[in-house]
């Protein structure tokens, strides 16, 4: 394999200038070879270029073809994913896909076929795996700090809630925001999820109520080795991003704290007061996102299993689906009910 | 109303011997008149005496019967809550009672029925709710610091598990220890919890499960003014007692953290250690053991209501026996499902 | 030795009551004989004898003749100290003494004098060395973890000044204040101070300058074991009682933090705000003043050293003076030209 | 002036390389021009190459005599930053020195002459100014929370000493590590540092000793506002980088604590263990070494005054060497005494 991954990346909106600039900053074993954009407008061009980007097209089909380029990542719209996947995988490319692959199981499970069949790797964006903090949590885990794992504990709420008109694209609350904490359980756990119960208010927005969704929710895991697990999100958290995670074992548990801008304490009158948390992912999993992309790089110059798998975006989704059916249905519903339909 | 609260004490064991010199040591605001207990030993007697008691006797009536008392402190074992609650009322004293007042619904029912008639004042001990880090969580929910209560999270462990033959007899982890957890999610919603969702897992005995209960419970709860809730419990922490509470809101977080023996952190090469929590809740809730009898002395006094009524304790009991219902049925369970039956 | 430790107190002003009221609560070990008090009041009478004093009287001889009490506690007025510590130690009585003995040093060494030839036990009421934070950090230094003993730093601050005319009587700053933290750092140091250099200013309170003293003081030590030291004292911050401590050594370090009322944290637009230090030494130092009466029973009723001798007294009496010197001729000042004056 | 700053830099050494590789990836307002260093090597020309710089050469005047070139980042051995001032000055261009510009103030004071005379901006390297904590507490001053600044202590310890041969050529603890302090504390404050009281001992490395300087040492300060300040200094903390200030004031005070690589604490039967601070300051002054730069460039295009001029670098040159006296001579050294030498 050669010394360095060269990429393609498709999409240069937020989370594709976050990629690109990351490689280029931090990442010198990941080469830019060329940036695509189905919208590309005369200021990312003049960007691309000026980041060394060799194509910059746009159309994907332009990175797909060219010989050199070697990776993908798929930073697109959301309902593009699979089908840019798929297409990726066919050409051959190894994919770094941002989440979700696809809002339908059936079209993550063809993705996932065509990406089976080629042999191309594939991972997914679920970044907080490599946040300095959670990665540190199981790192004790499986050094035998936690002993046997009992419970898992996450927290997660947003400094402001989203326009009302994405949640209803989004997949709702379980698909577009507890989807990450589905995967920090399982990652946490070391094991599969095998039961959710839901319960959701609209506490925050009425108007998300009114778009079907619910802004705070609460979700009780079963884990197949046995663990038993809570995910609490809220989409308004005044005091910012609050992501915290907890394991608790046989031996001992493990806490992480909210990261904050500094760690001064002013005393007076009024109390001791700090910092509050760093405000919002971009703050919050800076690092993850670079680590990521180090790990994904990694994985296919050296031919290792990849840190976050296609199957394991499938996972997350089931159980953002068995959420969404227990909330529905009231009652609690088993991940199996959802991966047989 | 006198000024002094004169009081009789029933049952000289350990929670009993705590409440006696409490008051011997902290309370001026309460005088000791007499202690029963069924099996005094020589020992109770003497000690008994030391502290000023004036009568010492193996009958409660000695102590019903006697007119200067004019509050009863029901400490015995828990089969004989009801009906000397029963007794204490219709003698016409007010009544501090350990929790819980019975394991049935229905000799609870009958004990505030004749409460209730007879006009005694009755407090349940549950102690938790004076605890200075919980109050003060509450202080700031109703000072309006938190605003809208939307989420109640609780983490309630044990250093170390009962014999499995307690848990036979004891209720349960639901009815033996999450009640008290079932009393903080109340006090801190200012709201009745309407639905619970139960699971569980034996991880930490086996001999437990043989017992027929779970070592190990995580429940989700409904409060009628539309906030969610999470209680968790262990039976056996390795770290020590862990007692946390959050209370999450539309203006801010309030979160409590546990108490430690001292503030004194060692750095080395090792990382940065401080103390372990306290023990167990006699360390722990020292201080909430005091001011829950300097708040009975009042209410008696001055005639307020009680800060913990029976119907509190009739609450609890309906969320214990619901989630113990959820759990074995594996389904939520309304608690007016319980209250009706 | 009898099995209880029989005392008179001298003094029955603010801290000869706390003495007298933690013996009643919380310490079996020492049996209240009598109270002395030279101004007598008829509520202090009925304190006293509810308490369950024998002998209450104006004239502290009635203590010293009595040939049931074995120990005195002095806690009379500074200047009154000297005097009726020897006069105890010349009725035979172990004693134990307020700081300071005296504020001249002539009459602390006549008095240490007399104890010695009597072989009473004296225990000066340096109480801070048994403070549960600062108890904790020599029990790391004792057990190796701290290594060798290199840098010992004290904060050291009031909540609020005292009257200006106090500090012209007290002694002032670094005899009234800073004394403590003298005794702390010979007790973590577990070495003699052997030289002072002192900074000072009046910053709170111009009143206090004008009285001939500073509010603000700063103090280099250096120890006999080589090891150095801070001290810092401000009479006023406005967040309360700052009284914190640090060793480092060539293992580690430890620190302790303020103790705090309770450990709720509210986050919320404006930061994460815990509380403030406990007001003042009645609350930080509450278990620390029961601590030293044990500590004295012990050392009395089991013919052990005791753990602040008249010694102690004396070597911070003189680091006191030292600084005294330094601030005024700003010099560093060795203890020995102290000493040897 | 030019959107860009056009920058060479002189010296590819470890903190050069910083200062290149910050530049290329994270400020986009400074241009890399050219890179020079009198030992260049092959290695060190590729790299040069690869980041883009036009000039790659041995001789400094190279880039003097460049037109393009509108600033230098001096960051050659200390014995050189004088002359290569100068050199730089006499040149028109603006400069960045690494601290100290000499180890003698006679070529200091020259140097800032010959800056002052040729009108170009000369910034110093004290990069701690632009800590994100330390830069919070001067926020918090200037904001007027502290109130009148009463004390400033400042913890500064390393995790490991310099080879004995180092500290012979370095100047000593207080030129080459203090010196770092001293500017903090003038930071803080907002005034001279007026007088000095040095104390130091050898507890790390007798080496060090032979070499003739301490390892260890506690330097008590006064500012020309009344502030009192202290800082201590180890060679050695075993738990990494201590870098700690603390500002108190007549409103309040503000603390800043360590860095660490996460927020997880661990919690079991040993305790609750969190991690230790940042290794060391290529860590901890990460983003630091990059915000001097930004405002280097910032007061170079927008004609600005520098954020830590010439004049700070030679009044924390004169504090340090009142230190040096102090401690040789034992007594409190007066600043003027050495600015007047």
């Amino acid at each position: 394999m050669a010394d360095k991954l060269k990429i393609g990346v498709i999409g240069a909106g937020r989370i594709g200038k976050i990629h690109v600039e990351n490689i280029a900053r931090f990442i010198p074993q990941v080469q830019l070879e060329g940036i695509a954009d189905i919208k590309l407008s005369d200021e990312q061009k003049a960007w691309a270029k000026g980041l060394g980007a060799r194509i910059v097209s746009r159309d994907p089909q332009d990175l797909f073809k060219d010989p050199a380029i070697t990776g993908i990542i798929v930073c697109s719209s959301t309902d593009t994913h699979a089908d840019l996947t798929i297409a990726a995988a066919e050409a051959g490319k190894h994919i770094f896909c941002e989440k979700p692959i696809d809002l339908t199981v059936s079209k993550v499970k063809k993705a996932l076929a065509v990406v089976k069949k080629t042999g191309v790797k594939l991972q997914i964006g679920f970044n907080r795996r490599f946040d300095h903090n959670f990665k540190r949590i199981r790192e004790y885990t499986l050094a035998g700090e936690i002993g046997r794992v009992q419970m898992i504990k996450i927290t997660s709420r947003d400094p402001a809630p989203p326009p009302p008109a994405y949640v209803a694209i989004s997949g709702g609350i379980f698909m577009d925001m507890m989807i990450h904490d589905f995967d920090m359980a399982r990652f946490q756990a070391g094991s599969e999820i095998t039961e959710v119960y839901a319960t959701g208010a609209v506490l925050v927005d009425p108007e998300i109520g009114k778009a079907g969704d619910v802004d705070t929710a609460l979700v009780t895991l079963k884990f197949a080795n046995g663990a038993l697990g809570v995910i609490d999100n809220s989409r308004k958290a005044v005091y910012g991003y609050d992501q915290r995670v907890e394991v608790f074992g046989s031996k001992g548990a493990a806490q992480a704290e909210n990261d904050r801008p500094n760690t001064v304490k002013l005393s007076n009158e009024a109390g001791v007061t700090g910092e509050k948390p760093l405000y919002f992912f971009l703050e919050r999993y800076k690092g993850a996102f670079i680590d990521e992309l180090i790990s994904f790089a990694d994985s296919v110059l050296h031919d290792k299993p990849v840190a976050v798998s296609g199957e394991d975006g499938l996972e997350n989704m089931y159980a953002a689906l068995a959420a969404g059916t227990s909330l529905k249905e009231k009652r609690p519903v088993a991940i199996d009910e959802i991966r047989t339909q």
